[in-house]
């Protein structure tokens, strides 16, 4: 069979204080264009639908749209889980009724045992977890390790594993590093909450969320899809999208997403970034993310480059110190006060007169005395 | 057909600070059991489902346990609405899959028109709606009147009705008054929010949810259920239930429900409250509010009373004027360090100390002055 692997929709994000509605559904639909030309079987949800436990209304209605969009409109199956950033709870409403459309959603350990059945595959539906819901499920108080608890649970499915069927793990969780024993590798397992990729090597697949770069792993069969949506900065340079999974021959391929507004990258001088050869290379609707090469200060900077530059997320230096007279004490010694005077003098042009002063000082004095009255 | 009208579960509900899981787990058993004793087609809920439009994840958890219950496990039709304390939003999530096991759920005007069909009886199931969204429904921005508002959602109800069946309109408002002209009525309607009966007489049945008192309106055919459980001290000596209905031929019986712990009014001198005669016919578990009908201060009586009953959900005094010496001012015109004084006395039998004094005057300095210094 033939199956869409993607995750981390996180519906209701924003991206420093920009909503992503548009963003999310311009990705949405891409993604059932995908489905429909790849003509896959089913679509797995790795995790993270909503991004927080309690949604607003509207990414309420949006998710609501999406999934009856895929399940009833298309009739596609739909094989999904809850995230770290889902309230399981929540999102259980309705699973007793969803599985007559094979709309498939686990919010517990205990549903994860009773694989999803398709012709020639099984898929276990495992969604985030915290290591006290393991020590229930197992009963086992000594459970305190999430390692070890991921060898109960994997244990557990493989007595539900059908011999002429592939077995394709559907999770939400860091997976890095190895179980082996020499000192090297043992640095490389990322901490307590990473699971060891080479407890993974009994599925043919992992489909996997959390990690919101498809990069985050290189493995022909445990991989992340990463998010749909860039949702920092650091994501700038990524590439977005889902992969294509085959389980019989295996074949997987990443087919890209292309964002609606991208986020753009923008490092130069000042008199640059507000020169038209520059600015009119840059959709008015793409977010910018700004780093500014020059060491003097500019005053009112911000609002000057939004009037070029909408969408501005971050404006950064590239050059942290400032521009002081050669003659003065570094910016660290100086006195609030000082640094007052300074700063008041750079962006006016005048020097702070004596009642300004004493306003200020007045001021400084209330906060940094602190105490209350 | 046969139908058990119920309404008001407002799932998460608190009786001041005390949690009524238990009570509404109680009250919902008695439900089912009426239910299949009577052999009801179908359950009609009438709106607040839940107590809020966020209930948290053990309410969540508790209604879809009741819902599972009753739509999957004894297989009875559902037809609910959302009320004004539902978030309408959250509550359609899932909704396109419930109809496949006739648990039909409406949260929009929209939605109402299309009547859920029986053999003998439709049901238009109008959830809590605020006029901007009859606004947008009608596309009339005109519409600001209830009553006006009613009226063409009856109108237009009606085009769907089917001659040869029974209608019954399921709704969550306020309903009282007349829309006849003569002045005297028209002080009865209650405002701008109530809908009118006479509106209501093209139903068979108005299965009505909102208010809490199933007394709160005495008609043969347009009824409110009351709520599942008793939520304030003023519901002590309601009773609780559902109604049975009958289509064809027209019959309505009003079915109680025994509470778990019920709420009891005592009304007594303190001394009385605390002798064994008195705290010994009173169930532990039960919660009490208690009317004092003493006139001294008694030191420390909410915790004193508490040691003999322990759910004490309001404390008052019949007689609030407390017993002042005949030659001092009355209460309001006392200082508030005199008043202090007078407190201190009656509690302790001490003359308050002139550093308490000091205390005390600048305690009460600080929070009358109560200026940002």
């Amino acid at each position: 069979m033939r199956f869409l692997h993607t995750a981390d929709w996180h519906i209701g994000r924003k991206l420093y204080g920009y909503d992503l509605a548009k963003e999310q559904e311009h990705d949405f639909a891409q993604i059932t264009k995908i489905a429909l030309e790849k003509k896959v079987d089913a679509i797995v949800i790795a995790g993270d639908l909503y991004d927080r436990a309690l949604p607003n209304e509207d990414s309420v209605n949006r998710l609501n749209k999406m999934i009856v969009e895929l399940n009833l409109k298309l009739k596609k199956p739909i094989l999904a889980i809850s995230g770290n950033h889902d309230s399981a709870a929540r999102l259980n409403t309705g699973r007793e009724w969803f599985k007559a459309t094979q709309y498939f959603l686990n919010t517990s350990i205990e549903e994860a045992m009773t694989p999803v059945e398709f012709s020639d595959t099984q898929f276990f539906l495992l969604p985030y977890f915290q290591i006290f819901q393991a020590r229930n499920f197992f009963a086992d108080e000594s459970l305190t390790d999430l390692t070890v608890a991921m060898k109960k649970i994997i244990k557990k499915m493989k007595e539900n594993f059908a011999a002429n069927k592939k077995h394709v793990l559907v999770a939400h969780f860091f997976a890095a590093g190895s179980t082996k024993t020499d000192s090297e590798t043992k640095i490389e397992v990322g901490g307590l909450n990473a699971v060891p990729l080479d407890l993974l090597t009994d599925f043919d697949y992992v489909a996997l969320g959390h990690l919101h770069d498809v990069n985050a792993l290189h493995d022909e069969r445990i991989k992340y899809s990463g998010s749909l949506a860039k949702f920092s900065v650091s994501e700038a340079e990524t590439t977005k999208g889902v992969w294509i999974v085959d389980t019989e021959p295996f074949h997987s391929d990443f087919v890209a997403i292309k964002p609606l507004n991208d986020i753009v990258l923008l490092q130069d001088r000042y008199e640059e970034l507000i020169s038209p050869s520059v600015y009119n290379e840059v959709d008015n609707e793409d977010f910018v993310a700004i780093t500014l090469t020059d060491k003097a200060v500019i005053p009112n900077v911000m609002n000057n480059l939004r009037e070029f530059y909408p969408k501005i997320i971050s404006l950064s230096r590239e050059n942290q110190i400032v521009d002081l007279p050669k003659n003065e004490d570094i910016v660290l010694e100086l006195d609030p006060m000082r640094l007052l005077e300074n700063f008041f003098e750079d962006m006016t042009g005048e020097k702070i007169t004596e009642q300004q002063k004493k306003w200020a000082s007045n001021s400084l004095e209330r906060v940094i005395g602190g105490e209350e009255e």
